[in-house]
């Protein structure tokens, strides 16, 4: 007999349930690696912080599908096919003035995508070759779509995509009908770089389950919208740039954030499930935001933000010791994308033109593998109950 | 030191990641419990037998939410609350009309349910009061999607919906303009019954994990319909049928089916993952399609479905010893529905007004534990790449 206690599969099973999955390792990757201990986040073998700033996202896109970084011949061409696709089915036009009226960018989002197999013309080919293409054109039509309902929600008209703009550079066009400067352009590029995947996410693990089902890419992309949607998930950049609003001046930072602090509250862009020391996203979206103030001279929202991360790191790490709650991709993001004009409520739809290129890479790598993923769950309810007629039940 | 050997976690990692999380407990639940061994399917305590063709789909809606069958009272005020939802936002209705020209009908009803959220006023109460309300919308609205869209995609005028008709009665009658025969109600309220909650199959474990970051129901049903799409969940029944009519009749069934065998290829409709010695539902079926054609007097197409059965198992018995493959629930889905004048292509979305009762219930009860579900991935790509300047790469 074993001298050493076995966990039982039921165990096992509570365990797992009750911590969400946690540790559980649903898929095998050559996307990302998050290692949260060390404060690293590998993308196909490259740290971070050495694609961003660096790369721009066409690169990256390219990296994550195709599994390097592409030459300058082969990157012309991929601009070109994704400037290409910068152009939308009837169905999606039509409910994009629908989606303007009266529905949330996120709700929007979800909508209008979710028409995109309107012009598939090869619904059942699921060659990779063809789910390539239905990656590139998914790529280039999300942030169309964002600033395209922008647009139309501001009672604006929808201004048309350039071919000869980057990705980043033509969705600043179409969203402020002004030709982007340079260091926006490389401030967004950074930003879409440094969100375009983190491991198993929960937006990317729906978009697995679904494409593992060998539903469409267009379902398993729609589906990862609503999960990012979720306030658990994608939705507390526009939190944390509130909480640098209402504080409005550095002086009044460490009043407010006590404040905040003895009343229980949790403080907005800080602290993160997985990361420990650092969040490295945060770091490199910190010196985005600090090029870009550098080169458009505007200072005094960074200077703010400087001052609310000093005085909250300082608050947090007395109020809670040795939890190590530093400042999270959050704080940034709502820094470098309100720096680049964008407003808080179109922040979690911006990560999603970013987070596409992930979504659409794990669509690719698991329709490789092909095994449909499909838990079990612990039944805990009710058993052996006998129907009873309606005119008998009490 | 112990003396036997303990699975490592990398090692139960690799069996979990090849495994699709097969076995992997996810959630628990009060809803359903799959026993595939015994061939038993228990719905909140009950047999499946014991409720499909007793119990109408609105009771069983209702036995899934609230935990207990309800009292005739309880059960008219639920079908008049579910009547009162027969009206959707315009944006439904104008992208219902978009959706008809070439969308198909599993990617209109994604589309179309993406749209639902336009008219929730209360979007940032998630009480499980209001929660329970959006569900009941999205029961009563899912089977008016698929009848409009399959009238206008036919050309035919928009059947507007009677609140004096139960969910499956307004069903066929928004489908056919017919008030439906009683059999045919009956067939129809035993199929969905039949469908409304199978454990934690991929398209509910979508709805769970999107609903899990704190997302709203809409975004969780429509990635659900997006699993639910797939070839590998709910995609079958119509595979079943088009075999059945390619057999044309009886004494064709064996020379048909042998040689199919014999050149590899699957039958549809026989055989399930999970279920070993019988499929509970496939018995319900059976018995649905065999009283409604006792009640209509057309015998033809369940004798050749029967004789195909029969054929089939003998067959595959032959073909593949010891593997027990009998007729699914896709084979007789493919019966009753077709019995009930239900095109092969409208199946999967039946099936899914059906199985809106336990993404619904699944979506509640997972809201009020709470947890986000998000597993890890194994990372097994590169390591220490360094970017390299796109003019210096060869």
């Amino acid at each position: 007999m074993p001298t050493s206690p076995v966990p039982t599969q039921s165990d096992a099973s509570k365990n797992t349930a009750a911590s969400g999955l946690e540790g559980v390792v649903a898929a095998q990757t050559e996307l990302s690696d998050v290692d949260g201990q060390a404060g690293r986040l590998t993308i196909r073998g490259y740290d971070l912080e050495d694609l961003a700033g660096n790369a721009t996202f066409e690169e990256v896109v390219y990296l994550l599908w195709y599994g390097r970084l592409p030459t300058q011949p082969e990157l012309n061409a991929f601009q070109k096919q994704l400037a290409a696709h910068r152009v939308m089915p009837n169905e999606a036009e039509a409910a994009l003035q629908l989606a303007s009226k009266r529905m949330k960018p996120m709700d929007a989002l979800r909508f209008v995508v979710g028409s995109l197999t309107a012009d598939d013309k090869d619904a059942d080919d699921e060659s990779r070759e063809v789910n390539l293409e239905r990656a590139a054109k998914l790529v280039a039509r999300i942030p169309m779509i964002v600033a395209e309902y922008e647009r139309l929600r501001n009672g604006l008209e929808i201004v048309p995509p350039r071919d000869d703009l980057s990705l980043a550079a033509n969705f600043l066009y179409q969203l402020h009908g002004l030709a982007p400067s340079a260091p926006e352009v490389r401030g967004l590029d950074t930003y879409l770089v440094t969100v375009s995947d983190h491991g198993m996410n929960a937006s990317t693990f729906t978009a697995r389950v679904i494409a593992s089902t060998a539903s469409d890419m267009v379902s398993a992309v729609t589906g990862a919208i609503g999960a990012l949607k979720g306030s658990r998930h994608g939705g507390a950049p526009g939190p944390a740039l509130e909480m640098i609003q209402a504080i409005g001046s550095p002086d009044r930072a460490e009043a407010w954030m006590r404040d905040a602090v003895q009343h229980g509250k949790r403080l907005p862009g800080f602290g993160h499930r997985v990361y420990r020391v650092r969040d490295p996203r945060a770091e490199v979206l910190s010196q985005a935001a600090e090029d870009l103030a550098d080169e458009t001279g505007e200072q005094q929202a960074l200077a703010l933000a400087r001052e609310v991360e000093r005085v909250g790191v300082q608050v947090l790490s007395e109020a809670k010791p040795g939890r190590h709650l530093n400042t999270n991709v959050e704080f940034y993001t709502a820094l470098l994308l309100s720096e680049i004009g964008l407003t808080p409520d179109l922040f979690t739809a911006t990560f999603a033109i970013g987070r596409t290129a992930g979504w659409t890479a794990h669509i690719l790598e698991n329709q490789e593998t092909g095994r449909i993923i499909r838990p079990s769950s612990e039944y805990v309810g009710s058993r052996d109950r006998r129907y009873v007629p309606i005119s008998e039940r009490g």
